[in-house]
């Protein structure tokens, strides 16, 4: 069983539609947050409400749309308060599904394996496409 | 400006999410669309919308959430009817602003970017958080 909690950062619904569509895949899934940055929100009102979500217990995993964004530099300053925290940005669904159902303990091989497995899950289908048109 | 039309398909309200925080951190984008996966669709149901959505010009760029997951496979179908179609699966939101702001054609080389683009984007922060905390 996931021994970590898992929250998105990200720009407006988007946090609560990834959250919304792995559990439309996967059924509910527990510890399992979402914090969206609104329109009017500052860095510090964000900030309030993504800490709340991360709640105090460690090991955590914070999931963010872009860096450079407010959610993703708000939770990476709150990361560096936290060294047992992974800040993984450009999140995909892929990343998601993957860390919510099938990684149990948080350390460094599984968090290099959801990179990877993000980025490979990221493609181009065109060649694929040319080749079967062909 | 961008002369190709970009459709994002995905399940649930991430399509329409993605768009809309593209469009919150970009403002208004041309040509862009969203295509969710309602818990009620079909296949063919949804098939439907995602052709609509897509229209007749090319060329077309269709952003999915997830290989094997329905939005993707019925993109998936859609582009193998129509050869200049290009078909990127796990998509992120760095993609989704790059493509949308940065590209003005849609060819082989742009496609290789925006994939190498989005993977780029989707890292851990893990080893940054680290070495600061040294």
């Amino acid at each position: 069983m996931r021994a970590f909690r898992i929250v998105v950062a990200a720009h407006g619904d988007l946090a609560d539609a990834f959250v919304s569509a792995a559990s439309l895949i996967c059924g509910p899934l527990r510890e399992l947050h979402a914090v969206g940055l609104r329109a009017d929100d500052s860095p510090e009102t964000f900030g309030e409400r993504l800490r709340e979500a991360c709640g105090d217990d460690d090991p955590l995993l914070i999931l963010t749309d872009l860096v450079g964004g407010t959610p993703h530099n708000v939770a990476f300053a709150l990361a560096r308060r936290r060294p047992s925290a992974v800040v993984i940005s450009g999140v995909n669904l892929a990343v998601l599904i993957e860390a919510a159902t099938s990684i149990d303990v948080l350390d460094d091989a599984t968090t290099t394996h959801l990179v990877s497995l993000g980025r490979e899950a990221l493609a181009d289908m065109v060649t694929v496409v040319a080749s079967r048109s062909s």
